[in-house]
């Protein structure tokens, strides 16, 4: 039985097409861009094309506004090094409470190295910002505001376009964190007004080890890896010409593909779950969340346990964030989200796919209501009416 | 006719074994190692074979000494500024005058922004060390020296043995940048008594994109990239794993890897070139060198008019580090050699790897003499005798 893969948030499958495309360049195009002959040429071209790919995805207006980085997290930490560097005389960031830990360490580690004050933003129980906290922490200190696009956990999509047109107002930079947003929802940054974006290309069924950094031409910059030409001398370090070059070929792939026939299949995953089981609540913001995203807390249950019986039958979801695994408590973002302490605990999330199937999310449908009955038969807290009314 | 490809310091040829590594974690294994589910798992997996591979080329004592990163430019920004960070009470580097531009501009950029004082010792033409300016410049306010073990230009070694121990009693610790050593020579980092090491997979029949930091069990350290458990913490952002599992394959393929055929090769090239071609000279120190790497330096022509003449006729070459080019002025290590002006602009290098052939090397021997006597006729400086006497 293959397994029913509902953890895209944590990373997708290579596409074919994606593995075709990096092939050539891990076999006899295996130059180094920057060298001045015929294999290093052949190498040049190659990130040519991929940078044109990603600018055509993420909306950007020039082809040099694409960096090639490492991944999402090597993005986010050099967009917020590089404003505060670039601003020396603003010492402050805006940012959310519930950003990844990419961008909440690093904001940390300014605060507590730098002298940087960092303002975290709070969310209400759907995961929408405070907009007036956000208003009253902005001024003539702020060198950047740091908001992410969409939520890892939630699916939330933060309202970008608005969010960045405040942050202009105020004289700060505008990040924000697109990588779960790329490949899931149109990013026009150009339209957008964003001066700096993440995205990371084996979230959009692109390789590991490769994503990029949007930087609007003009932007005041300095890189967090020097000592090289490489991107325009503001990203150092020989280039992952396979990686880029599937990356390219994802953002192809992306571009334009309709998630809509995803957010069916999630809803009727939504609609089939609520039905069948009781006391769970679906987290996040319904009226503006990502298409394939459902983050599920059920009452009086372990997610890691529903986690480890889900695998058992051969589904893979994730209770939070994949990264923060290994941790027991309720992540960083349902924290922020008040979401209750019960509730938090017992929080399972399915991101979908494009290639995910009706069968599959049956399937889910068919295995995970008799799981959490068991667990909550176990559970201390669990007597009682734990199916819903309807699946009586 | 396929090209002859003699740059293998810029970059090499991904082993077939190596994509063959790397195929079903672009496929079928495509999990995040960081997911408590069975795809996860058996991405997790991946990186412990790779980790113990990389561990048994490099000759570190422990896997968790490894630290996977995105390339030899990551380790060496990570050593620098992780070294920086665990010393506060230390603010001086020890460095060279011909490292790699990605160490020397991250401890340009600590100087200029950091108050951090940089000693770069110089080297005599043949490119070893000046001890008794290393010994002047170390002190109490030492926090780090850096010294590469082979210098990417010339091939010339190191003596980091005696390097690293003079460091210690100066009670600094010791990085050094192996990016070239790895896979050409053994190195014994446990023996020789280094904190901290930079590996770059693509330079030894690896994937581009991956690299490795090793880092001395007990060695204080501050990561560059945060916000992950991944690497013990040290490394945030979703593993590479497919370039992880080839990097582990390529270890695994250099790991005692004879490369005395190759050297044989090399002085092949070298003992012909001096043979056939008249004023010109072998770079870098003969008795300590990397087996593969040759560079030479024409009086009267311009290295990157023999580049282009090298690459029309298919041979692939560098007239520099890949990284550097562009720049037409000598590079760095050249200078500090202080060759003269005539011959450092005529400074070509060719590194050979473990797929050169015989045959390949006599087609350079056929083909570069007619080509150097050519671009010295339409040199102003050229006139006059140009070939050997020996090949009269
Ligand atoms: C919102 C968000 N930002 C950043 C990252 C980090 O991306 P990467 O793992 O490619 O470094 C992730 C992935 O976990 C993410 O979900
Ligand atoms: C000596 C040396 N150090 C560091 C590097 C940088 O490695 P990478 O290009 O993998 O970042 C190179 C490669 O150019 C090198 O030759």
């Amino acid at each position: 039985m293959t397994p029913v893969y509902l953890d895209n948030n944590a990373t997708t499958r290579t596409a074919p097409e994606v593995v075709a495309a990096m092939l050539p360049y891990l076999a006899e195009h295996f130059g180094n861009p920057a060298s001045m002959h015929g294999p290093g040429t052949v190498a040049a071209r190659a990130l040519i094309a991929a940078r044109a790919a990603v600018r055509g995805l993420l909306g950007a207006a020039h082809d040099d506004e694409i960096i090639f980085t490492s991944g999402g997290t090597e993005a986010n930490t050099t967009a917020i090094q590089a404003a505060l560097a670039a601003t020396p005389d603003r010492r402050e960031i805006v940012t959310s409470a519930v950003e990844h830990p990419s961008v909440l360490s690093v904001c940390g580690w300014l605060e507590q190295n730098a002298g940087v004050r960092v303002h975290r933003i709070g969310v209400d129980p759907e995961g929408r910002l405070d907009l007036d906290a956000y208003r009253a922490a902005l001024g003539q200190q702020t060198a950047l505001v740091s908001l992410m696009w969409a939520n890892n956990e939630t699916g939330t999509v933060f309202p970008i376009e608005g969010l960045a047109e405040i942050a202009h107002k105020a004289g700060a930079l505008f990040h924000t964190d697109a990588v779960q947003a790329a490949g899931k929802v149109a990013l026009k940054l150009d339209a957008a007004g964003v001066d700096l974006a993440s995205v990371s290309a084996h979230k959009l069924h692109g390789p590991k080890g490769v994503g990029a950094l949007y930087l609007r031409r003009g932007t005041r910059f300095a890189p967090l890896l020097r000592g090289g030409h490489q991107e325009r001398g503001r990203r150092a370090g020989t280039q992952n010409v396979p990686a880029i070059a599937g990356f390219g070929r994802a953002a192809e792939l992306a571009t334009g593909c309709d998630l809509r026939p995803v957010a069916a299949l999630r809803d009727r995953l939504e609609r089939g779950l609520l039905k069948r089981i009781g006391q769970v609540r679906v987290l996040g913001d319904l009226r503006d969340r990502l298409p394939n995203t459902s983050a599920l807390a059920f009452d009086f249950v372990e997610g890691e346990a529903i986690l480890m019986m889900l695998d058992r039958a051969g589904i893979a979801a994730s209770s939070g964030s994949a990264c923060a695994s290994g941790a027991m408590e309720p992540n960083h973002v349902l924290r922020a989200m008040q979401v209750p302490f019960t509730a938090a605990h017992g929080a399972i999330r399915f991101s979908l796919g494009r290639e995910t199937t009706e069968v599959e999310v049956d399937r889910v449908l068919e295995v995970l209501p008799p799981i959490i009955e068991r667990l909550r038969a176990l559970s201390p807290f669990g007597a009682g009416q734990t199916l819903a009314e309807g699946a009586q």
